[in-house]
C-alpha cells in the first residue's frame, strides 16, 4: 500500500525544535506518513517566496499528496486555516495568500478548517504549525475526507504576484521573483507567456546587464557574462556560468526588469 | 505495523557527511526505522541548547520513540554513553547533562551503555554519534530491551538550568534561555510557575525594554514595540511583530531578565 | 520487505524547492523508497568536496543503496549521466569525477545512462537532478536492472585528489582536504598510508602550528592548542579542543601541510 506523503514548507528555519515538533505530531496521528521537507528557509514572513516554492515543488508530487505551508505572520489572529484541493492534491495553510500561485494554475476548491476535533487542544497562540496545520494534514493523510474539516468558502485570500506589465507596444516591465541558492535571478517572465523570445529580436535588461538572446545551458554564456536562460520552472533566469549573478549585478529580489521585443 | 521512530538532535551541522553516516548505520540495523531530524544546528558543544530542543520536541512524539541526542564535547573521554527511559520513550546520549530537562520533567531511569555487541567496532575516538549512539538507538528500535544495554546508574549527570531566582519579596531574576530563528527571546520564566502574571500588575525588563502585560499573539503588540507573550513551550518570550527582538534590543542568549510582581 | 534506500548529495542548498522537487519525482516512481539526505551544502560546483562526502557516507549504508550525487557545473552540456556499481551499491551522477573517490576505493563498473524511458521528459536544460538523476535512481530502486540504463564505458572521468607527495627521503607535502562544521582541518594524509606516525618521531606542520604526536581524543590537547588526531574517516585532522582550528590557525581548504618523519 502506498504510504501517504505529507510535505512541509515553512519559514521556521532548522535551528529550533519547531519542525521536529510538527513531525512528532504528524507521526502520532499518521504513523505511516512519509514526510518530505520542501524547505524551511523561506525568509521570515515572506508569503510570496513561500507561494513560489510550493507551486514549483507540488507539480512533481503524486496525487493525494498533502502539502503543508506555514508562512504565517498572522498566527493567533483571525486569519483562517484553510484546506484547498487542486490537481488531486491537498494543501493546508493559513488563508493569507500563500497558495495564490496554486490557485492561479489549477482548478481548486477551498475550505475553512473549523472542526475542532482535528486540532491539538489547547491550541497555542503562536505555533499553529504544530497545533493546527500538522494535525489537520495528518488526519487528511489518514483518510478523513475534506468535507469533515469545514465548509467551502469563496472569499479566500488571493494575492497578485507581479505579472509583468505591458507599458508600451514593445515594452514590458517585470521584476526579480527570487534569487536562488546559486545566485541565479528568477524573473516573473514565464516563457509560456513570451514565446516570441524564441523567434524575435529582443533586449532584456536587469541592473547594468543587457541580454539579447536565450542561452541553452548555464555553461552557455561567455565566461563571467550574464546569460538569459529558460529556468527549470519555465521562468526566465539571469545566470552567470559558475558564478552568482546576484552578486555580480548587485541585484536582489524585487529588482525591476525591462523587456523590449522588436 | 507501526514503524519505530528514531529522532536525531546534534550539533553536527548539515554541511558534512556526519548525519548521513549516522542514518546509514541506523538503516543497516533497523531498515524500517522512521528517522526524524529534530535539529542539527545546536551551536557546537552547547549542552543547554540541546537539552532545551530535546525536551521541547519529545513531548510531541508517540511512546516508544527513540531519541538520540549528540552534543558531546567530551567524545572519546571517560564520559559514559547512557540510555534513559522517561514517559514511555527512550533517550540515547552522552552522560553530560544534555538530558537534564527530560529528567526534570518526568520520572525516569538511566542506564550506562556497556554492552559492546551493540556498538560499531572499532569505535572511533571522535565520532560516537556514528559508532555508538546510532547503533544503540537502532537496536533499541528493533526491540532489544533496555536491560540488555547495561546496568542502571544513579550518579548520572544533571545540570541546573538557571531557574529564575527570587531576589526579593516581589523580585525575580532570570535569563534568556535562547534566541529562536525569528529573533524571539525565550526566557526561563515558565507560565506554569508564574500564574500571577495572568492576574496581577507586573513589570518585566529585558535590556532597555519594559513590559507590563501579556500579549495574546505575535501580532498583538504595537508595531515595532516588544511584546511579552506565553510562547509555544510555555516559557515567556519577548517578541516583536514581524521583527527580531534580539536585533532590536541587542540581546542574546544568557542576557539577564528582571521581573517585579506587585 | 526492506525498503529501498536512496541517498542525496548535492550543492543545491536547502533554501529553494530543488531538493523537494527531486523527492517528489522519486516518490512518484518509487513510493516506498526511503530517502536520506547526506548533505545539500556542498559548496556550489565543488566536485572534490562532493566526492569526499559521498565516499565517506556510502561506507555506512547497506548493499543495494542507491546514491545520487549532483554537483554538476556542466548541466545541460555534453557531459554524460552515469550509473556506477561499486561494493554492491549504486551511484547515479554526472560524469565529472564526483565519484572518483568511490572508484579509488572499490572495484566498480560504470555505465553511461542513455535510455530515454527512465528520465522525465522534456528534460530541462538546467535541472538534471530532477529530470534525470532522480528518476533514474527511483527506477533502480524499484528493481530495474542496471543493464537497462545503458552500456558500460571505460573512459569515465577520474580526478586525482591530491595524495600527499613525497618530496624527500623524510618529507611529504599534502593539503587540507576540507574544513568541517567544527572547524577541524581534515588533511589528505590517511593513517593507513602513514602507519609510521604511530611509532616514529615526526613533525606535522599546518600554518603556524607544529605537532609531534597523535592525540587520542579532541579533548586530549592542551586547552587552546592545536592537536593532531586520526579522524573518523581515517584521515589526520588538526583540531582544537572545543574551538575552531580553521579560525585559530587562519587556514582553509587547499592550504599546504608538511610532514617530516625521522
Amino acid at each position: 500500500m502506498r504510504r501517504a506523503i505529507i510535505t512541509l514548507t515553512t519559514d521556521f528555519g532548522l535551528s529550533d525544535h519547531f519542525v521536529g515538533a510538527m513531525k512528532g505530531v504528524i507521526l502520532g496521528i499518521a504513523p505511516n506518513a512519509q514526510i518530505v521537507d520542501i524547505t524551511h528557509a523561506i525568509r521570515p514572513f515572506q508569503i510570496t517566496e513561500g507561494a513560489f516554492a510550493m507551486a514549483e515543488a507540488c507539480r512533481f508530487f503524486p496525487k493525494k499528496t498533502v502539502h503543508v505551508v506555514v508562512i504565517d505572520p498572522g498566527v493567533g489572529t483571525a486569519r483562517r486555516p484553510i484546506l484547498a484541493e487542486a490537481g488531486g492534491q491537498y494543501f493546508v495553510a493559513p488563508d493569507n495568500g500563500v497558495l495564490s500561485l496554486v490557485y492561479a494554475r489549477q482548478k481548486h476548491r477551498v475550505r475553512a478548517v473549523t472542526a475542532a476535533r482535528y486540532v491539538l487542544e489547547p491550541v497555542s497562540q503562536t505555533f499553529h504549525g504544530r497545533d493546527v496545520f500538522a494535525p489537520v494534514a495528518a488526519h487528511l493523510a489518514r483518510g478523513v475526507p475534506p468535507t469533515r474539516f469545514g465548509k467551502r468558502i469563496e472569499d479566500y485570500c488571493r494575492l497578485g504576484f507581479g505579472q509583468p506589465v505591458r507599458t508600451g507596444k514593445r515594452f514590458w516591465q517585470g521584476a526579480i521573483l527570487k534569487v536562488d541558492h546559486f545566485g541565479n535571478l528568477i524573473t516573473n517572465f514565464h516563457i509560456a507567456e513570451f514565446p516570441l523570445l524564441e523567434t524575435r529580436p529582443f533586449q532584456f535588461n536587469v541592473g547594468q546587464a543587457a541580454m539579447g538572446e536565450l542561452a541553452r545551458t548555464f555553461a552557455g554564456g561567455a565566461a563571467g557574462e550574464p546569460a538569459l536562460i529558460v529556468g527549470s520552472s519555465g521562468y526566465l533566469e539571469v545566470a552567470i556560468n559558475q558564478g552568482s549573478a546576484a552578486e555580480r549585478l548587485g541585484v536582489a529580489a524585487g529588482a525591476p526588469v525591462d523587456l523590449t521585443i522588436w
